[in-house]
């Protein structure tokens, strides 16, 4: 197998090698923890086989084709589904040929490591993916996805997967996590709290949603209190399947805490449809500090994940739907923007949140300080565009002085991708262990604490941090 | 020659040093291609000997000149040119002894590694520059600077330059680029279009210079649509001359995408004197992307250069004018700003911008993940304080995990101190490699990969992307 | 002694690493400049023994106890005092169980390296802290604390401090500096002028203190300019002592340039509490701008310390006070900002401004520029969050192609954990060799011009940009 060196992402010096192989073999086969990602439940549900090799890699990754629309490759030559019904793709080996071809587009970004890791591990590809072998790697995938050892649960085992949490719409019935449950497979994946639909003004359906909401819950949506009974019901009956944590991607961090009565107001407006675009931004606003309530009451952690612009280009929406690789970070500030939030509840050391970013400025300005001193606030990994070699070393970098390891939370896939999840985590592991052996090299951290800190990393922050 | 190390810039790692010494060998010896900077079509055209040492080297180059001020050293000393006319130093000698006494303080900064390269490879020079040597390497190059083969066509030869663009404002006549095509000489040198003087209404005597697209193109430029059609009249003529791309350096990088009739009648206050500053820059917002749609068709390149704080200081303007080391960066949106024109054309693979920029934060945050999808975007190198080692390492790093090489665009050297020509490139070429060598010495790129991004990034991806 | 390497915070490379310890050996014997800090001058006027190991470590340091509480350590249980006076830990010794018990949380953290620097050097411990020797180096440090070697004043000459500024409210009546100056003793400690109090409209007690400096210095603070006069008899009195610098710490970077009558009107509504929050922000702007221009008349350094965001909680403030590590960077611009004072005197090179930062992503895009081109300007060292090794790193890296080295001023300790200040020397000369060292190994920079940088940056720059 020459795709994969085992020492990659390691520092050629041979003292910080040696340390980082060291520290490496030291983590390498500990189970993996997702506590954030977008794996579809009903895959481990159903366990059905996965379709052709495009669908499985190409055409639901939006790191992938985002890339090739980018060099002037149409979506539609991609079999990615337009929102209109118009015509794609559908021959697997045509999509699979188009990316063979230009997967040199890829050098130097996470998605080629990525998938170099699946060909190499899960396909037994032993050779560098091009025009010239596209045919007969396309053929070798294929063959594979055929073997009731690659279907969804034999995946999980052989990721060695110790829990993997799912991502779930508020009103979602959570029917595949009951199916899983009642199967008796011992895989264990749980559901998080995604109230976007019910919490976000803007949300396409919002207020039907909220109908919706009343009628599963039995509480009268159509009062702010009852409102916020039904949500403490939904994460309740979210708890009974495993969730151990609610996550929230709003356009910016800004929270509010409104008196009681003013909230109760403001959810009349935004209820019948009469909040204006500040009244809705505020209402986002002052949910988070709800949820971060509600958190203390029942324990979920709460996940924010802000500063995504959706669906920049409104042409592409209009055609291809959401998701297609438009979200666009922009600047974020966290500083002012969680002062609300943190006022009414910040310092309480029975809360947790997991804060996130796309705007690397702020590691070192904003969110290591924060981090660094309120015991409710930890640091999520690299997020998205930054989870990649070189974002995990520049947030190791810029966080770890002020925040040190322990206010972070280990690696999140955050993925819908299923098979690249052992890859993403390989890299996480290894750019930490890189990160270390240079802190033992410079004589800034003993080599047994760095130990300590690659398995905490690897496997006990998160599983510390998200409950699991 | 000790002034050069062979090695200089490669990580001294041994095995990243090796790999970058390779890939360097692959491609050190490639032609220059600059697209864009700011060298004068007279010197081709005339090909007169340039003067002595301090008016070739010193008084034109504001990274010299402003980090002298910046330590207490009058720039009429300098023999920077007022512009009240009031007499400054004119002795040559003088002004290059000032700047030898001074050299140190240009440790660490590219200024002094293009000194050296050039004192080095142009001059002969073998010794570090100092107040001891100052009289000897000024009689030195003043001595070459009488040879023919020190004329700008000579050195532009021996520079290995295979094209240069000079940049040129609109109403141009080029009968510099004219003289040059007609001398039959064979160097390469074309204009690029920089309308500044037509689109932005701050720009000095704006209204008479629409007099005078009037005049030189036969449209009324007194309505909107006369004004567009003169810009298409400008732009073919300039194509005449072997023009590729057009050059707009806006404060920021705002576009606007209004209706005909709302431009029409904005440009009907912005013509007649009318606008406010708010309209002003809405202005120069659209033709942003009036500038993107004429792009679509007659095939120019249109590059952005935003961020620049023009003349910071006042006094200083007022006393010595414009470009005098007095622009300051500051920081600059480009998610919501360049929105509009995106929406309009932003998606349509037959239209090419090149973005730049002076705040680095926005590498990974915007600039990657915008090129990164849209295909008609493309990265433009570290620019101005950026074009330097530290920075362009910073570039890669940032930018290359999410917008890959090959939406990026190579080098410019963007200058217009001609002698500095070789180091720029050279400087690119070498960090490229030192870059290149760390991905494959981690194992994150192929060596043979990496030979072939070498040669694109140094000669390959500028010809396309700027269609020379 | 194995806590600290003699080689630590060099880079592991062989060549690097040998050129970054002969750079090293040329300084690390330099005596100590600390031209910013807040240690006590009562400390070296009473020259009494410091209390137990946890008040003189501990207690004091906001760097120790914001990590511990960000990790759920109530202040209380650290010995923290209350504004209220609610009762609080008092026995050093279980503090300090506390805090071994919890050493591991600062692995990677600055303080971690400075504490095991001050156990080693000046404790003698060999061993690294942790719960299992807690006890055993508490009595140790507990017994060295009564010894006279362990005096303030035989510390600072154990540390080899040529002289150390205190920072000393405008009111102050310099007492204990006049105490040491009385006492004979050669330690030189010059206070520095820091009037928030008589500066900020927003600061406690404003009113009553403009009565008092009316009191101190017999002008009519009642108007503009009797409150001007006064400023500069105050300025006048502390140079009487040493001062050569006055200090400002606003929440924002923002200068205003007044007409004298408009700045008059505005003090006096500011004098008589009548501004509004606007008002009051452009008086703290107008008043930089003063101070900037009697710098020029008597020759204090102006140093700006913007943009912390002070006690962002308010139950934290209100249980504790100020400084309890609730103080968090927030954005911060300056070209715009000090754009007023700029044009009223920064072309003047009589004047010296020192600016720092907490936030990085300024270094490259705008204080290495405005420094690289102003003479009043220079940039102060890595401030705060940032006087780290990463952040210093950063600091040269980002700053020092478009600033020089020549435009920063060597490195400030900043602190009032007196016995830390030879570790943060320490650090600093450490790591300006490790990136001098790879100057040198990549051939940017020559060997013996590196020596001369390193020499400056530990000493020689300090006392010119401070006139020390």
């Amino acid at each position: 197998m020459t795709l994969l060196d085992d020492n990659r992402l390691f520092d050629a010096e041979p003292k910080a090698h040696a340390v980082a192989q060291a520290l490496y073999a030291g983590i390498k086969d500990l189970p993996l923890v997702s506590p954030h990602g977008h794996t579809e439940p009903r895959w481990y549900a159903e366990n059905e086989k996965f379709p052709d090799p495009a669908q499985l890699l190409i055409v639901p990754d939006h790191y992938v084709f985002r890339m090739l629309f980018s060099q002037g490759i149409r979506l539609e030559d991609l079999g990615v589904p337009t929102a209109d019904g118009s015509p794609v793709e559908t021959d697997g080996r045509k999509i699979w040929r188009v990316f063979a071809k230009n997967y040199y587009l890829f050098r130097g970004t996470p998605t080629r490591s990525w998938f170099d890791h699946t060909l190499a591990t899960l396909f037994g590809v032993t050779e560098r993916l091009g025009e010239r072998n596209a045919d007969a790697i396309y053929d070798l995938i294929a063959e594979r996805l055929q073997r009731d050892d690659y279907r969804p649960r034999a995946l999980f085992e052989r990721f060695n997967l110790e829990v993997i949490s799912t991502t779930d719409a508020a009103l979602d019935d959570l029917k595949w996590h009951r199916m899983i449950r009642d199967s008796g497979w011992k895989g264990r994946v749980v559901p998080a709290y995604r109230p976007d639909s019910v919490v976000d003004p803007d949300f396409a359906g919002f207020g039907g949603n909220l109908d919706k909401l009343a009628e599963i819950t039995g509480e009268d949506t159509g009062h702010w209190n009852g409102y916020l009974e039904a949500h403490r019901k939904r994460r309740a009956y979210f708890k009974q399947f495993g969730a151990t944590s609610s996550d929230h991607g709003h356009p910016t961090a800004e929270t509010a805490n409104l008196l009681p009565k003013e909230a109760g107001q403001l959810y009349d407006k935004v209820r019948t449809g009469k909040a204006d675009a500040r009244e809705r931004a505020l209402f986002r606003a002052q949910m988070l500090t709800e949820m971060a309530r509600m958190s203390i009451d029942d324990g979920l952690v709460l996940q924010i994940h802000p500063g995504a612009w959706r669906n920049h280009s409104p042409s592409m929406l209009a055609k291809f739907g959401r998701d297609k690789g438009f979200d666009i970070p922009s600047r974020t500030d966290y500083v002012g923007a969680l002062k609300p939030l943190l006022d009414a509840v910040g310092t309480d050391p029975q809360l947790s949140i997991i804060l996130f970013t796309l705007d690397e400025s702020v590691y070192a300005r904003e969110l290591a300080p924060l981090a660094g001193v309120y015991p409710s606030l930890k640091l999520g990994p690299p997020w998205w565009f930054h989870d990649s070699p070189e974002g995990m070393r520049r947030f190791r970098e810029m966080a770890t002085e002020t925040a040190g390891f322990y206010n972070t939370v280990g690696f999140n896939d955050d993925t819908r991708a299923f098979p690249s999840i052992p890859a993403r985590h390989d890299v996480a592991r290894r750019v930490d262990c890189a990160f270390l052996a240079r802190l033992v090299t410079e004589h800034r951290l003993d080599e047994d604490e760095a130990h300590e800190v690659a398995k905490d990393l690897a496997y006990n922050l998160v599983k510390q941090a998200y409950k699991l």
